[in-house]
């Protein structure tokens, strides 16, 4: 038995077969026809046939297909209630899926839920009943599983992680409210912090860095601080006390077994991790008494939507 | 068929036999023998005997017995780990009770777990499948309802709302962190922002009404700001913004059909409720795309332990 898995992204369609120990056997993409949801089906159900086709397998041995797509999925009715950067409204997109692929069996979900199921399944979080994902990256994306499954709340929209305030009438977040989560933990505001000891320290080795790379990226304060530079150290205090916060809530509100880290910031492994988990400790409810959650860096990368998606049938 | 349910606290133990429509056919009480758990369980056994015997119903027809305890409960062992205020650590709570009372069935559950359970079943949230129950009396309590069940977490310490921090490095919780919730939104909170109020407004209505009431609670800033003392009115403001910006984010969260409020301060009823409506859907993320839970105040009002107890087995 297979599964296909589809990562829909703004830039790239990718998708995966993924055999039943949810590895991925032949993978490829094409590009994301962004305007045109109907095209984006088509391109699908293209991407699809070849990877069967290529891999030998006909599509009768598909087990389901699995899509992952960005902004607001109900999975129940297979269609996408809303996104950011892709007009879709009420946009059918497992149903037309199913009829240009003719399977039976589509399934759809949010790209960041789907994430945190491939996680739970397939990477850092297997074996776990229930985990919370993180990703920091451009924003603080989230995604949380509940007995395995994804919890999507009553109206498939929960699991906003990034959007919970953690500083009251703090830093504006796009979303509108002031001092979300994501102000202060996702790769954009740890450049912000970085960017703002840049100018109040002239000396620091983070100008130094920030020329060599031709820009200020979300490990120009780690690596000064790595290399013994105290303005960048204060920097990565700063975030790592803002992420530790923020993570305490997530173990205060589910007390998961596992806590995954994925996203750009999440390349830092150790380094994040080391100072992150007494401070999570420190900030969670009941630290001594109860068992705390073990905090892990994500597993599956760029492949987590499509191993996601890919076990949305399981 | 009948089920009783238990609601042990920290001056009481009440009891209550439920009919199969959730309604309470009979209550009683004991004080509770807070230092000495043993004399606990044999209160309970004793209690419940005589609800069973004083309506007639041979303890034969029930079908179990559900105990909300405060604390962390696990209750696949029927064990609690750990109280503050009764010194319960891995008691065997339900297998004891179970013994002494001859009844196979005993289910345990943390105290406002059970409420938000009892809420969901028989009183505010009922129907929804996903409700978060918060009650606003000294602390701030809470107690998550997924697929009609209470979520407990891995190590059954779940659901502590009251401790995420929205105020970062803000004023400090009795848990040990400082900015929680709880530190805002509880009704000490309230008494505290009253108090300070009343230093720096020595001509408010506060201070006639707290002479009148032989202290200040939290019905004196209600009560002023609807007398329209301007001073009491910020005070009140200022509380239902910091409760708004709890239940934003529970709602970023969860995305439940329904957001139950309990505890002292939600006898204000629609004096909290309107102004905090629209402040809720401001907080919360694609505000006006997807469906905001609905706001409801908690029914069951003290008897939300026994019922939630009596739910334990549904």
């Amino acid at each position: 038995m297979y599964y296909l898995g589809v990562d829909l992204g703004g830039t790239n369609i990718a998708a995966g077969l993924v055999g039943q120990d949810l590895r991925i056997l032949r993978k490829g993409s094409v590009p994301t026809k962004a305007e045109d949801p109907h095209a984006i089906v088509a391109d699908m159900a293209t991407l699809c046939r070849r990877l069967a086709d290529e891999e030998g397998i006909p599509l009768q041995e598909i087990a389901y297909v699995g899509i992952a797509s960005p902004g607001i999925a109900d999975r129940e009715a297979g269609e996408m209630i809303y996104a950011n950067n892709i007009p879709f409204r009420h946009f059918p997109l497992a149903g037309l899926l199913a009829d240009a692929l003719g399977v039976r069996r589509v399934f759809l979900e949010n790209d960041a839920n789907a994430a945190a199921l491939g996680e739970a399944k397939a990477g850092a979080a297997r074996g776990a009943k229930n985990s919370v994902m993180i990703t920091l990256g451009t924003g603080v994306g989230g995604g949380i599983i509940i007995g395995g499954k994804v919890y999507m709340g009553s109206n498939c929209a929960a699991g906003e992680l990034g959007h919970i305030v953690i500083e009251k009438d703090g830093v504006p977040c796009t979303c509108g409210r002031r001092g979300c989560w994501e102000a202060y933990s996702s790769a954009t505001a740890l450049i912000r912090m970085t960017k703002e000891k840049m100018q109040a320290d002239a000396d620091s080795l983070l100008h130094q860095l920030a020329k060599k790379e031709g820009k200020v990226s979300g490990r120009t304060a780690f690596e000064a601080a790595r290399a013994g530079d105290a303005a960048a150290q204060e920097v990565v205090d700063t975030y790592i006390s803002y992420l530790a916060c923020g993570i305490g809530n997530l173990v205060n509100i589910f007390q998961p077994e596992t806590v995954v880290i994925g996203g750009g910031i999440s390349n830092e492994r150790e380094n994040l991790l080391r100072p992150l988990r007494p401070a999570v400790v420190a900030e969670s409810y009941g630290g001594g008494v109860v068992r705390s959650p073990e905090l892990r860096i994500a597993e599956l990368g760029n492949d987590a939507g499509i191993v996601g998606a890919a076990c949305l049938g399981l």
